[in-house]
């Protein structure tokens, strides 16, 4: 609810343009659509293209299928994340056109072209198990309007390996750097590239590493400035954010 | 064992009206019933209507079928939580009458009305997710004697969403806020309405979400007053507990 | 922001009774008053005498002061928690007739007289090392405009003890219970009284106590119905609530 | 390595009755046999009676079957825990009058008579669902030569139920209590009797509980004399203690 | 309130030697004196000279001063634990024969014998730094009536240290091992000797020992038979639970 | 070491511009002072009037003092983050011209101008206790040449001072969100604005907080899109990353 | 990148014996060989027979036989950990001369000899559960070139069992302790023991064990000098540094 | 109690060189010293010029005294850690020439030369701060007899200072990785070096930092070879360890 919005609604109201009950009805019904089982919101960015999110996990297959049905009537671009196998087979019952990203666990419909800046979202993995949390990211990026390049493996364990790969990453606008383990590629690429790094811990690991919490409290800690984090797994939330910045 | 009773008890004993053994059997035995596996108690709300509570999780179904076989002597309505579908399927073959809400993995038997009181209980959830620990709190309301409003997914990331509801949230006598990820739900309503909320933190979340803990420890530091909290999941507790208060 | 005011509020604007701009600073300015450091709320309560709260710890007395001073322009009671002897100085200086609750650190200043119902608010707490807790719980509820009984030292360690004052816990309208080590009190009242208990775990103990961790935990927990919990120490929460139900 | 044997090694040393070398070999080989994947104990117990003990969880059934066929060699008694069904087949193979006892996954082989003292060890639980730990408790104490009283679900949601069976828990000569939740029976057995109290917290809970966490905390913090803890699920090492309690 | 003695007072009621009023008191009022801020136990124990006992720490001098000067109108025993300098030294204002065990933190008061069996306890500690909660665990042993004998510095760094003293902590009753750091002492003196060890977890150590942490969950998973663990630095605890099965 | 400075030396090498020796040393040494307690960085962004940053907590005044006489041979701006009083004074001898905000616990000292872009950082607080973390972000943020607004104390649970300043939160680049007990102000903010969101869960509160992690938790797992996070109290962290962003 | 080479490459720039463009591709490309999802290093050990290691948990079978098969080009030694048996059929199709550990769940592929010292690595295991871990350390430090040592099952609970096999572990250059519960095994051994004691805490165990945390706190806080800790299960670590010291 | 020390007390019984008592007493108090408060163990290390140690940290000044006292006996050199100035002043006077290391933390005193090897070790750290960790390390290694070189302030957030002392690191024959924060140091260093490194978290950090958790933690997730761990802050064992590998 803006202000701008807000005054434009008084001043309707005032000229006699609008019934009060029917600004009220605005006030409360407007932004969002009600089905029952869930509230889908008609954010404004629908219209330059920009997807309908929805995080699929916890979710029964059924109201998946009824959240798409509705979100398919605006014609939008949709992102479903967290989407398993069987879930696709779902939505594709349903909406033919969709596309499954395996290891990033995405199903994605693109009915309308988004604006892509000529700057590019650096994605930077630790290792080849980390790929499915940084395909999440650089799938999100993309189907919110973004170039991404995607510098995979090159965990601080081979410091040669990142430094073989330094100028792309530089040249970035943003990095998301995606780490399990110990998470110490943040640190080393925060220390190295002079632009803001969103940090992703991954649950790849075992023991003391706690599922992640390990890779979470070292990039929290870390030393090197313009560093910041996002949930332990959380590519979609770094891959949105870094659309966010790259768009600025 | 209240004072009224005991006071009665020996009034009885002075009285002769009752032996000593009698008496010291009725202070020991009388307000629950042993079938070895379990002492199922006798409460005295059973007089009212108020169902008889069974919590399956952890217990062989052999054990369950006993239990609710031992309960349905008294005829009173039964309230089973936690409930799978064959657990469901075992309690049927000895009570037919026995209904499923597979949401709620609750089963129900209803054999005597409760008086229900005209104010009611408003149970809100930040997301479609969370709608099964809301359905506990809902159905454990009602077998209670309760009205219930649903009003589900208004989380605050589309704050809107919640403020189009404010009217039936406020107007409620109590309110069970059930939110997982980060719980903010709580705090947001118990800000905006100036009645008694029930917090419950569900285990919707991954990664730093630490099964509900960062949930439950959001709403435990809620900056708002009017917050009290409950187990992660815990929609039976908060149920009852909304139930008492809005029969006060 | 209440849906009736905002009706209001439009009906005026349409019937000119009340400019654009005039109305759309009221709905941004008028329910608080921005004195930089803070925005102190001007709650509807205050016209039924309900205090303005403040809590001190982390503030310095520098801002405590503007705080109060800015309060005591409205005529209205204060509660002041977390107050340590030297806040307490601090405030009689600008506010000679404010009293101090040493054990509760609790700085009250009554102005008007607030309506009290019948029922009463009991607190019970396990030991006499968690009366301060109990305090801060006491008197909050008795500046909202309660009835409190007071049931002191009962733990599970001596059962006799509780089942000793069964009575006046029994009849009061709701219950809260203050307590440190293992916490098992909430459970034990739970069980034995029919009443809304609101638990309230305290940091005292050592060891795996962890600062009121096992406490918290244990009343998270609890196998009776009709509980729910607090945050560690916050008997103004628990007073604010039992406040919120006793006045239902 | 006891002193007394010490001093008669040594002796016999001095006077000739045996070599050096075997001496040495005595002190490094005697007391277990080595089987490669095992060294297997022959504790002194064994004259009498007392069994021998093998825990099967994460032991491949291979290897259980070599370490039984070796115990079978002194036609000791054995008791296996937390053994599967699939383990019981095994055994069984192998020991056809092994004993199977489903619920507390316990197998026993029965090949001498164990005395047993007049005294009795009670196991009390606060629920259903905490039997199977109270049986691996019972049963160990059983089969090292007690006497077992079970009072099952007590727990003090229902305090009647715990005081209706008082007076066969005091006349115990040790308790040992098991609960989940909140674990809250040990506090209040503790309080109520006059005899060591050995708490098991169980894991039986959800959210909050952390896998027997809560429990486990309120029972290290208990307000009550006499108590002292063992691991969560621990039914076999509270039963080893309490047998070395019950004949002192 | 025993089952004897209720079934005493019921006989009593019954013969008209009693009223029921005045019973009904009995019942509630008799084992317990209410001081207001305190509710002070009379145990039965204090007709054997078991001390009353008072745990300082959390309590104010002043508080402390009303609950020992009610105490000692019984003539009883008095064991005040966790008792700094200033306690000991306002506690002597008011029963001048008090004593106070520094290391300990310990102030005594003794007014009668007590009953001391033949066999003992034995007190082991891993380092020096454990002897303050050792020290607890001892003197609250002895003023319970048993005799104690320390070994202390014998932790398993240097396992001659412990070898050395196997003797005297074999002919024990019951064994108390106190020990910080990694807490091994509990472990291999249960290995060693076949004795009940109640294992004392201390807070000595740092970094990830965790404040005793680290001690506390070692001697949980002990994996010697016969152990069990009371709280981090309760050297109380162990001392009342030890004299327990030293007067078995 | 940046690929392009990399190959520029090669050349320089291959043009014999520069000895092998001189080359090597100058890949070593160049872009760091070591002055045996620390290693002072030359980070290029002296150049534009970037300051150099010095961290004092856990540092001597003797060692920082060393460190800033060091920097200041640069004659370049210095930012000195968790400096107390004492630390402020010491670096007064020997820099008349530092000036100190005590609030934010940072020494400044300013001795070229840093240009400063139109587009500004808001820097929004849940409490005033939040203030300090705040004034490290935003002072941080200004010496690194940015406009900065401080929009203070609008927690989520008075919504109402939050949604007054929502058009100024709106138009910022980038939003810094400071709250501590629950944290809820970052996903409501991140709900409400379509801007980057830099959290900083700051160490207010106290009880089941822990220190900021409740906070913490609750931003990390925040439902709003567009929300990172930065360390408990992390303020010079948000400003470094802030300030980044506004500048892309 | 050792300064040597950088030398020695700095010089055949100056010489032309080398473009500064091809040298700045040394620099970059040399150490590694990039195939998309992994960047597989060609470390210099390779030349001595030292095997390349890959850890398979996490990573798709298709990774797997795709790094697998860029590592045979150099027909080198391959150590691949944490493989199931699956893993190793898939990797037996492309290699058949691989062979399986099944109880390390280790695969190998010998193609070279390494050099071994006279000098040998103990691996001591507390339990035999502790087995699977122990083989993943001998397997991995035999692959490296070392003679091992396996001494299993001797754990602090029979402390006579590892007294009895002392002479063979002193004997060794490095002992690897092995041991789950409460992981004292490493204190006891870096008692008795004057070499350097790699402990290895394994996720063995239930309850209050966390899966492997209290071996690990407890390994941590050893009292014993002489001791360090790799993380939970970590069989493959600790075998690889015991070699690194065994070969120094 | 070795295997050869036995064998030849045995022998000498056997010859009557030595009384059954004698060797009895020798066996049990041979290796300690006992003087009430502690046991003094004179290891065999002695002989070498090694020194005795004494931890500090929670023992009184009067026990410190007394155990220093008693280790002069011997003419020993001297390692006492976690020293205090009050603690060194107290020891100065029993013996003035004891030297005092205030960032270390230890006192020495040094009565015997110690043989010390050609090869040193490397102690290294991430920042300013952790120096008095590294002190403690440094230190220690070279009262063991060791030659050290100390590298600070290399930390990973600027990386080219940890390059360019690549040669001195490389060059040692073990590694000491001191560093706080996130201590990502460890893994880097691992990654670059091909030799033992031991990794020393330090509790240097703040907020999620949880006072040296987050270095801990990736320091035993590392994903570089060769990394071992000791606990937090413990600069004496990472120090005595790395003695026992350059002496091998």
């Amino acid at each position: 609810m803006r202000t701008n919005e807000l005054r434009k609604l008084l001043e309707e109201v005032k000229d006699g343009q609008i019934e009060v009950d029917k600004a009220l009805d605005h006030l409360k019904e407007l932004p969002y659509k009600d089905i029952g089982i869930a509230k889908i919101d008609y954010h404004r960015e629908l219209r330059n293209g920009y997807p309908e999110v929805i995080y699929c996990e916890g979710k029964s297959i059924d109201h998946i299928q009824q959240i798409i049905q509705e979100m398919l009537k605006g014609n939008n671009n949709i992102l479903a994340t967290r989407a398993k196998e069987d879930v696709y087979q779902a939505v594709k019952e349903i909406c033919p056109d969709a596309a499954y990203h395996a290891l990033a666990r995405i199903i994605t419909v693109k009915r309308k072209e988004v604006v892509t800046p000529d700057s590019y979202i650096a994605v930077v993995t630790g290792g080849t198990s980390d790929i499915p949390v940084a395909e999440e990211a650089a799938i999100t990026a993309e189907m919110l309007g973004n170039r991404v390049e995607r510098i995979y493996d090159v965990g601080v364990a081979g410091l040669h390996r990142l430094l073989g790969n330094l100028e792309i990453i530089t040249n970035a606008k943003v990095i998301i750097a995606v780490a399990g383990m110990e998470g110490a590629l943040a640190s080393v690429v925060g220390g190295l590239v002079d632009k803001p790094v969103l940090a992703v811990p991954t649950s790849i690991g075992y023991g003391a590493n706690f599922h992640g919490l390990a890779a979470l409290l070292s990039m929290l800690n870390s030393c090197a400035s313009g560093v910041s984090v996002v949930n332990i797994d959380n590519g979609f939330g770094a891959g949105y954010m870094a659309s966010m910045i790259n768009k600025l």
